[in-house]
């Protein structure tokens, strides 16, 4: 029997919003893999915390940058695809030990996560079998108590990084959004949404079900975002 | 202390993709209510099945309708509503005795779900819990293994619904997109896809981790799709 690797979503942040699928993988396999920023326990690690085996051998793959840069910048993608390639060489040198390695990632793996790097370099020669979980995006919006889309809605998922001109357009054209990357954009969205007309009803999400979570209306933020933080613009209901 | 109505996400079908915190309210609560089509067992009751107490009080909702309606035709609105607040009273009946309700939910409770109508009504005044769930959607880019948004990408999610010409502009101004509600918009579907430029990448998930679940190109269906069918278009990574 060949070794499996496992893609194993984790959820938002709380421990209790793993999948019961998950948390049997996690019993069952010794080796547990995980990325982490420089100096970071690792977001996807803490929450596997309480649900590793005793005997688990953990394979740290550090990201060689503590922030994100512009994926345009060519020392960048170099540098994170050596990056990749040398953490799925480490996975592999298990999977091809016959040893099963279970990859944690947070949130759902294939929605805007890291793993698929590691899927699009393993799953070929490897057996993978992958997990999904509960989004962060998800998570917010029920920390919110939003009811965020409803029937024929359109519903968008906007980076915070889009220039102010596209995030207007985008978020007139959309009934519902979730807008990501708040961090430095805080200002630049705000903007974006009095002018979309959504300002309103949009609402900023720091850290959902994590510690120190805060929930407030979009127009009552003024501090800095940190990189857990999401502003959510809810649909309109036709019918009640 | 006041009785509560937990507002359960049960995750896309398979059970085993339950949260732990679903898992330990269901364990501890006796009152679960459920929605259900006429003659149907309720899809989220199906899910919930080896996890329900051995005493539990099932409270079904069965809806008046045996397919969806135009939002827009007023006797559907009307009746709607009304199958609405007579299914919170129900479940009021019990929290006002005092007994903790779990309402289950299929998926994510407020994503696209009914669930957000009983919130209306009952949060105000009751204690109300919601507990996010994975979402349909996920389980389907799941199963097809296929990564769907990365980085900066636009992910749009569209019914299916929409005239031709909103569905072609919107697929070509998106990275990613789900549509959903296929059903009888199949063929208009693909020919917005192919106008789009997006059909080769467009794949076609039906019953995502259910019996019968089928995947395959888009460009490769021609029966008709049932209610639980999504056409997934899978962002373009720029990263690799």
């Amino acid at each position: 029997m060949p070794a499996t690797l496992f893609i194993v979503g984790m959820g938002p942040g709380d421990p209790e919003l793993v999948t019961l699928k998950a948390a049997r993988i996690l019993a069952a396999t010794r080796v547990v893999a995980f990325f982490a920023k420089r100096g970071q326990p690792g977001h996807a690690r803490r929450i596997a915390e309480g649900l590793l085996r005793a005997d688990a051998e953990l394979l740290r793959c550090e990201y060689p940058y503590t922030t994100e840069i512009a994926a345009h910048d060519h020392g960048y993608v170099t540098a994170m695809a050596g990056f990749y390639d040398a953490s799925a060489d480490a996975i592999a040198a298990h999977l091809d030990a016959g040893r099963d390695v279970a990859l944690l990632c947070e949130g759902d793996p294939l929605f805007y996560g890291s793993a698929m790097y590691m899927f699009d370099r393993l799953a070929a020669r490897h057996r993978t079998e992958i997990i999904p979980g509960v989004t962060g995006m998800s998570a917010c919006w029920t920390q919110a108590r939003l009811p965020l889309a409803h029937g024929d809605d359109v519903f968008c998922v906007l980076p915070g990084t889009l220039a102010e001109g596209a995030l207007i357009e985008r978020l007139q054209s959309c009934d519902a959004a979730v807008i990501m990357k708040v961090g430095r954009n805080l200002e630049k969205i705000k903007a974006a949404a009095r002018a979309a007309g959504v300002a309103a009803r949009a609402v900023y999400v720091e850290r959902g079900t994590m510690r120190g979570e805060r929930v407030l209306p979009l127009e009552e933020v003024s501090a800095a975002a940190p990189y857990f933080s999401l502003v959510l613009v809810p649909g309109r209901r036709r019918v009640r």
